[in-house]
């Protein structure tokens, strides 16, 4: 390869495309899971006092746009510290079902929807990371989990049939999502976070409560899946961003 | 643009480029300065009684790896979540001064050293990510601080004059280094972070603690500065990691 290639790529990313942040800023306020606490931060140091500004955070690793690692759920899976940086940048598929997550919000997203994309947008790339849009990413913290009047949560989740088919068939590297969970309350009611355990089980990464979804192309663009590297970690909180083309 | 260039570009980096993490793991043992507390690791969740593994973290902003925001030490300057994804992705130059900071660990990075380097490798390029290395991300922990028999820290740095250079005639976006002061503590116990003031207040991000420099060519390769989305946030852990071309 040519020593500047790289360079010339990247000069030439400036006019041809744009950078898409897919990352809830994180404070106390972040959209979380409804059984974490929220961050929490607390003052070393301030500019009145000394001549550093520093703070210290608590947080839970799975709060806000996070990661999951395998260790999240299976028993000696890989942890945050062992998943390696081409694991991190992908290509990325968005699957758009906004529409129908608006009309119905405990939407599934099945074979079928992904076969309708593939029609449009060609077969989806081996090595992916697919994305299921919902909407979900624009609603604030208060309405995420869509509580019905008996407090039980209503959004929008993949199928395990779905995952299946994207490992089995398409080889994909990951999944991300706007919401809080791999599957849809109303599955994980009845299967004891069944499909999220799945994924997880394939030796994959995860990426929930991904932001601005709306504003990347749904082929094309290059997802990067970045996070501190935990030591054992079984989730943190990410920066997930988007390297996305112009439009011609 | 060709709506899959990028998705052409990504598939030849994994025959004509390699991936370096530059970042040390996140853990109570990560080297950090001299100051903090050590990152702690509650057990929230565990596979043992419950579906979930989870931790929470608690951590000083500047730990292990890390960036520094303006804010860290210019009051009203710009805050983490004030950095564009942009200014995260940058042309990487590595100055390589490790043999001089071997035989002199109080080496201080001068003008004259950057003049020798673009005679070798050609002007740096504005937008840069300029990289001191020293060696030291070589180092134990026990070691980065290089104590003397009074106590006193021994590490090198950069010379107000050489980061001045870079701004005022280059115009780079960043800086990074090895150590976990932009300055040589000779310098800092005498000048009160000098050195360290000057570049946060020409509005820019700086880079501390990295690793796995000597695993990067000195040109050519992409630097991702990547961390989370801290609102207010004057540093955090990051992940820094370098696509790099193959040597022809």
């Amino acid at each position: 390869m040519n020593q500047l290639k790289l360079w010339n790529q990247l000069e030439n990313w400036k006019k041809e495309c744009y950078w898409v942040d897919m990352t809830h800023e994180l404070s106390p306020e972040t959209p979380h899971w409804v059984g974490w606490d929220a961050l929490t931060v607390e003052e070393k140091m301030t500019l009145d006092g000394s001549i550093f500004a520093a703070h210290a955070y608590t947080t839970v690793g799975q709060y806000g746009t996070h990661v999951d690692a395998p260790n999240h759920m299976v028993k000696g899976a890989r942890s945050l510290d062992q998943i390696e940086i081409k694991e991190m940048v992908m290509p990325m598929c968005i699957i758009d079902k906004e529409e129908h997550c608006n009309s119905n919000p405990d939407y599934i997203l099945t074979i079928d929807d992904i076969l309708e994309w593939e029609e449009e947008y060609g077969r989806i790339l081996e090595g992916s990371f697919v994305v299921f849009k919902s909407g979900w990413g624009k609603r604030d913290p208060e309405t995420m989990d869509n509580l019905d009047d008996q407090g039980n949560r209503h959004f929008p989740g993949w199928s395990k049939e779905s995952l299946e088919f994207l490992i089995d068939q398409r080889n994909i590297a990951s999944i991300g999502h706007e919401t809080s969970d791999t599957e849809a309350p109303v599955t994980s009611g009845q299967t004891s976070y069944e499909v999220e355990y799945y994924m997880l089980d394939q030796d994959r990464i995860q990426l929930e409560m991904l932001k601005n979804v709306e504003l990347c192309p749904p082929v094309g663009a290059i997802a990067f899946c970045t996070f501190p590297k935990v030591k054992d970690g079984t989730g943190y909180p990410a920066r997930v961003f988007a390297l996305c083309p112009n439009a011609e």
